[in-house]
Order: C-alpha cells, then sequence, then structure tokens
C-alpha cells in the first residue's frame, strides 16, 4: 500500500541553510511566505479567519533514517518516534504558526521554522478544542527543558 | 514532484463505519492500539514517557475532495483548508491522543478518533512547548462552538 502526495504550493522562509534554521516554530518569529498553487486557491476561503495554522510539509532535504536518533536538544539516543527528528520514513513535518494575512493565494506567517522551498502538503485550521492537551507529560523533553 | 509513502503501521478503534466515527479525538474517549510494523518498533524506544502523541495517517476511504466544503460542525460551505474535512488533495489525517500503554511494537491509546484499520504514517511526540497556542482565534469555528 502506498500514498502518492504532491504539493499542494510551497513554504518561502529566510532560511537556506539548515544548520539556520530555528528548531521549532515557537522558538522562531520569522516571517514567511505560504503560496499555494493557484488551483487550490479556492480552498483558502476563510482560512483568514484563524489565527494559527497548522502546516503540513515534506522533509524534502532529508534522506534515509535511523530508528534511534539523538534529537536537536538532547545528547542521548532516543527511538526516532519519541523525537521530532526530521529524518523519518515518511518524511512529513509539522509546524503550527500564526497566520497574519492572506492575499489571494498568499499566505503570511510568523514563527517559520522550515527552510526556504518546502513543499507543502496540507494546511489544518489549529483549533485549541482540537489541539491543546494540557496535564501532558514529555519524557526526555521534559528533563532536558528543565535543565 | 511527488512523495510516495508507505505505513508504517496501522491503527485499529472501535469504528468501522464513518458515520459512527467522533469528529475529533477531544470528542472521543474510545480506546484503540496502534500497531507499528516490527521493521519500525525499534523507533518507539522511550515514546512510553510522552503522555499524548500525534498521530499522522491516511485518509485511507477519502475519494477526490472539493476545494470548498460543510464541515461536520458548520452548515457553511468554507475553503477546504480552514476545515479538517477529511476528503483532501493529500489526504493526511492528524490526530492527537493519549498514549496509555507500550507493549513492544503495540501502544494503547485513548481517545481514538479514526476508522478501524487506517494507515499510519507517522508517530511524534506531542510536546506543549512546540504545540499548544493560545489566544488563538477560529473564525467559523469559534462562532459554530458558541451557539
Amino acid at each position: 500500500m502506498e500514498f502518492v502526495m504532491r504539493p499542494i504550493g510551497v513554504i518561502h522562509s529566510p532560511f537556506t541553510d539548515t544548520k539556520q534554521t530555528p528548531i521549532q516554530p515557537t522558538r522562531s518569529q520569522a516571517i514567511g511566505q505560504v503560496i499555494i498553487h493557484p488551483e487550490f486557491a479556492d480552498g483558502l476561503q476563510d482560512v483568514e479567519e484563524f489565527s494559527h495554522i497548522i502546516l503540513l510539509y515534506a522533509f524534502h532535504q532529508s534522506e534515509g533514517y535511523s530508528l534511534r536518533v539523538k534529537p536537536f536538544l538532547d545528547d542521548q539516543l532516543h527511538g526516532l518516534f519519541a523525537t521530532r527528528h526530521p529524518c523519518r520514513p515518511n518524511p512529513i513535518g509539522l509546524s503550527i504558526v500564526r497566520l497574519l494575512a492572506r492575499r489571494d493565494n498568499v499566505l503570511e506567517i510568523e514563527g517559520v521554522d522550515v527552510l526556504d522551498g518546502t513543499p507543502l502538503l496540507d494546511i489544518k485550521p489549529y483549533v485549541p478544542d482540537f489541539d491543546v492537551r494540557t496535564n501532558t507529560h514529555t519524557g526526555w523533553y521534559e528533563v532536558r527543558s528543565r535543565a
């Protein structure tokens, strides 16, 4: 079984080198643009009413993967699926960004953390009723972020 | 440009009919299981230290899409990318579920909202520092949820 994904647009950012790229949107105030291919532009109606959107995209520069990795934020090996490492069996990235404005098929976003030219696969509206969880625990990340 | 995605496992749930399936995990307390294909099981190390995980999966029963849709929770047409509708150009679904336990390559989850047999594409740990946004506004959803 396989699923063929084709980009619906492209994400532009100030980052042309993986080493400069912020680790997560909450660590970035960078401004970027999402340009949707014109044939999908009608799907953006009303998206500007949402303050935040979820971008799903392809980690197009990742090659291969390891099932045990050291996350950028830790120095210990963990299972790949316990990390947000970009090299994954299905290289799908997820970022939540602030949506500043829409002009036709162009979205201005804040908090972008991806490489310039990243192929966009999907946009979903961020809805706290669906997407916010409290009373969480976060394993190695919790330990590191307290350090 | 295209990206070929192959399932890394399967999600089991009590739901065999789209009409019975909850609209979002926060509206579900259903128990389910994620079974990772054995060749990816090593990638699960330490995931059990996280209370919540993000499942990315294929909407394998969706066929085609419209760029303007009526969401399940509204009676007005909106742009597809302003909704979480399952029929999308790239049919990737996203659910945040509680992780109850791991036994080898099997994850017990709570709050499952997908069809039984859904092909799993990726698992990411849910990290509030990355994934929680406050001071949001949510357009048509906000209006409907106050109604």
